[in-house]
């Protein structure tokens, strides 16, 4: 479906990075849950270039919720966030609009739009549409949070610099909550972030892992085949910019192992099931079996670096060199976790609304 | 859509591992394309268990085509195939139908279907299903080929051992094409092999990781965001039961590296634009750019062992011991290769109808 | 999504005239749902053609429950359901493939499908099909009765002989469960026998209208805008061949009255609210009101009829005469009931599970 | 869906009637489609209330486009409309915001939203929100205007008083496009003005038949059962509030005829196939014949009447009478007519970026 996603709770984005607005409507969520503007912006804050190791392009990201919210509750009609763009330099690009920026979706966006897409800034393809994502996330996460859920996501590693695993989970999660760089070991902050600063002295940038849990989620939520929580929550991971890889529970070093390893043994636990070891990052057949979800995803370095790049002229076909000139994070990982986060809540507020109804996540029951 | 799957082409599944039979609709793909049940069979002869390094349950994997094909040819309307099982023990699960095996969805679909669940052979879970997507993918891939886009996996790593990177892909896929044992590098084949019959001996089983190619799709197929490329081939690859992990070109490598070595350069070629290197799998912003869909996925070790395991009793919540009895793969890698093929298959039809028509991939442009 | 319908709830129809089975996959329906053949069994029997006054190409309408159902219930995962075509006489068709029956989608399909279609009887447009729906509707109609809703449709014309107007619903429903000719009013129904078995001899055909009622059906289910009870219930009920219009409540009725007419009054009753009247048909901004549901389906003429009709053939483009061959039904409004009941009960089931979770409809709360 | 429909091309619709705004989201329209203010403008008005026979609530309907146009161009990825709303008098509904409003979405929105729903004039349920989808609908019939489809409505009953039929349809459908009162007959016109005064004079309202005309379709065009264009325009036109009653070509009057009157005859025409008559208004099985679509609208009378009116109390249960202060339609079938237009033509670019694929609409072939 493009630009919205879901099944009962539904995701629509738009906007472009140099238009007047990027923004997101999201529907079917259960009414009756507190939607706090400052929560909000507390999210939009955690994805928000930060100091010398981002991009000095800083949105201010004042948001307006033009439906959906009355008397500060959600109604339970489509709520719009609307984020005007204001800090919005489109010159920087004029001279190199048709240059195809390599790693971004410059020549693919060219081919599938014949040339009618707004190229400023990346047009619709920007990063800056995760915004809208964030504003209508921190929403989802406040309405999974009345019934427990709740998702962290920190650094696993950055430019082969890996922060610690995570330990316990509830207390690793509310430290990462306003942590604008969202590390659980401190030292191993410091060292990314000089990572970051060092790539962005050469004209470059660095990439990472993002690690998320998710604790509370309760056992018998997702399908089989497809719409098993691997599938849905893939989806929505690898609509984020960069994401090129995802992996659940021990995810591609599950291949390496024995089934004697890799399963995880049941275990009766508080008058219910546990699992001893939890390498399938909670989801047997698809479906939560009411352990933490364990998932990571892989984000390439950011594409717009400031090294000259060789590429082709869309207009001419013809060889050129590319140096981008604006303005670029040389590292977008830990701005990337915000919408890690908010893409997950999405998608799990979607997945319960289907199996416990519409009221299930509000503020009714 | 659980058992349903896709936009203008649709794939839609059905069946338990001990019912009657499993099958699948495929609805939406072009009229007018060859339907060969030869070439059905071999898709679904490389699915079947192989010799001493598969489970001795051997299914004839006798299809019937119930509707969609007229004259030999695919009407346009759902295609309904159904695959008898007829190699069904059921007695062999009696005895430990109410423990839990681990890594599998036992208990988390007796949660979710309160106890009502088919639990013989896994039922809806078990991989008994993937015959129906790949005699589906079978037509889609028939399709596919008419306009000129050729799908080939290889086992990339097995338990540690690797297989020799692609090289020249069409020529490779080529290759792969009729290989039950889908590796490039005849001595890993054998070693590989030997380390199946190893864990197989010791009532273990082994994982691997697949790798996939994707030659002869144009550029501009995809859509930002939500429904980029990479969203909808993980949504349809993490349906394989057992995939943990999916990447893209370098996937979690990328994550690894700086931005001027993870970016792919564009240069002209053949009157069009291609990259010097492919480290992205053929995608930027969720568009093929035109060069090989490239991905990987990781496929635990087969749940599903003779060794002793701990686990728990559903009904009554005690903890137990279990030694599943009955026929089990020490490996499945090799024989989700197929299943690979045949999801990628669909999603790709999918995806192609989406932007060129209906009609596109049918035999009559 | 063409042969696929619903949300949560989704139904998948297959199959051809002359091909070797109809058949339908009802998937997401909860689990623990008694499912009786003989239920199924009735309810085909009341699509069935019946005597003189419909074709004589009677089906036995033996049917298989291929996946979905255990120890006779639902499991809650896809039920398949397969009919298979047992009185085929293709040789009705050949001397007049060619010659567009006018009604039919013979010109239609030809030019969407470029002539790959299956011609024989229909193929994929031909009522037969419907089959599938009503046997998956039964299950459904089941699924609905444990939460107290009931479904019942009358002819409420026939050729301009009208019956009885309801009275007590639930008495009506009851009495029009198994009653072959679904008339309240014996005159009258005697009556539009006696006008089909007229149209009969003079090679001929007649309409009707359908109306149905829904008692049980709790306030609050449906959505405002896109899937609004009207837009869900009008999406399936125009997907039964030969229906060409729908109304709701008073319908077209409506348009010719004063607001102060067309308004239902509400009243407490019962410790909740009722309306006075219920020219609105049970819904109230596209979600319903706790009244009966009542809603009426133009049926057109059965297309099919004996007296030569001008036509043009397929492949040569020329005018034509045609006299169609083979068996026909005078009228199929009676026959329509049972399709229509069904597609009611289909998608009230997906518009439950939506609202209150995918578990309401089952065996198990 | 609930707020957003479509396969291909998508309308999502948000926004209260006295929120900060109304507005839609198109997506997957074509790139390249002009995007003229003036005509969305022109269109807007059409809807915006006129005279004495409206409300004295009239909007200025100024509108911005957030994102998805440039350089006066669609560029393919989201059309962002808002259309903010100023003249808004939210005291009027302070008095009797607990008394559910007979004929209204009150009382249903309250249950279904326990209470949380903005009641203000209606909230999310109000007729507001359908200048979002006239919005949008403007730039879907540009789109479908580049490929020589043309819409056009007219009021073919008003509280009993007929319009003249269509007669030359491309010659109707260019008179109906700028009139406001959407009336072929001049003399119909003006009764059917009076007729609405009357009404408004007694405190009460009148509702009508909008018929609509579609010419330029080509064959093929739908699917059969659940995506016939008879399912997909039913489901966007019962969308609309108001509107009770939808049918295609002879709709009800078809029940009535013998098969021999209703079915159209096929004659050869200009080297294609075209049907002698148009009882069933443009599609056979689904499926667009060539011939121009015809169907009709019932739109109930404007549940808003100044008469006392029996009712609820939603908070206290208890017996009320409801005098609905503010201002109100005597009428809406007029001002209706622009929605079905533009409900028409988002469902027809769905459609067929379905059967030719996403650029076909746009500017680019």
């Amino acid at each position: 479906m493009k630009n919205t996603f879901g099944t009962n709770v539904l995701t629509t984005i738009f906007g472009e990075s140099h238009g007047p607005a990027v923004g997101g409507v999201l529907d079917g969520l259960a009414p009756g849950i507190p939607v706090d503007p400052e929560t909000i912006g507390k999210k939009l804050a955690l994805r928000r270039p930060q100091g010398a190791i981002s991009t000095s392009r800083v949105e201010a990201d004042a948001f307006e919720i033009v439906s959906g919210v009355f008397n500060g509750k959600t109604t339970g009609t489509p709520l719009c966030v609307l984020i005007p763009n204001s800090n919005v330099r489109s010159g920087d690009y004029d001279a190199v609009r048709d240059l195809a920026r390599p790693g971004h979706a410059d020549y693919t966006g060219f081919v599938k739009y014949h040339g009618f897409a707004d190229y400023r800034g990346g047009g619709h393809f920007s990063g800056r549409v995760t915004a809208a994502l964030v504003a209508l996330g921190a929403v989802a996460e406040t309405a999974l949070e009345l019934r427990g859920i709740k998702i962290g996501t920190h650094i696993s590693r950055l430019a082969d610099i890996p922060d610690r695993a995570f330990e316990d989970l509830n207390a690793d999660i509310a430290a990462l909550s306003d942590r604008p760089f969202p590390v659980l070991d401190g030292v191993a902050a410091e060292k990314m972030q000089a990572a970051i600063l060092k790539a962005k002295e050469d004209g470059d940038s660095v990439g990472g892992i993002l690690e998320t849990a998710v604790t509370g989620l309760p056992a018998g939520v997702g399908e089989p085949w497809f719409d098993s929580l691997e599938s849905l929550l893939s989806h929505g991971l690898f609509s984020i910019p960069g994401v090129k890889g995802v992996e659940f529970g021990d995810g591609f070093a599950l291949a390496g192992m024995r089934g004697s390893e890799a399963n995880d043994a049941f275990v009766p636990a508080n008058g219910g099931i546990a699992t001893k070891t939890n390498r399938n990052g909670g989801i047997n057949g698809g479906i939560s079996n009411g352990m933490p979800l364990l998932f990571r995803c892989a984000v390439k370095p950011t594409p717009s670096i400031s090294r000259p790049q060789q590429t082709v002229d869309l207009r001419t076909g013809e060889a050129a060199e590319l140096a981008i000139p604006g303005r670029h994070d040389p590292a977008i990982v830990h701005r990337a976790r915000a919408v890690c986060d908010a893409v997950t809540a999405l998608v799990l507020c979607d997945a319960l609304a289907g199996r416990y109804g519409a009221d299930w996540l509000g503020g009714t029951k």
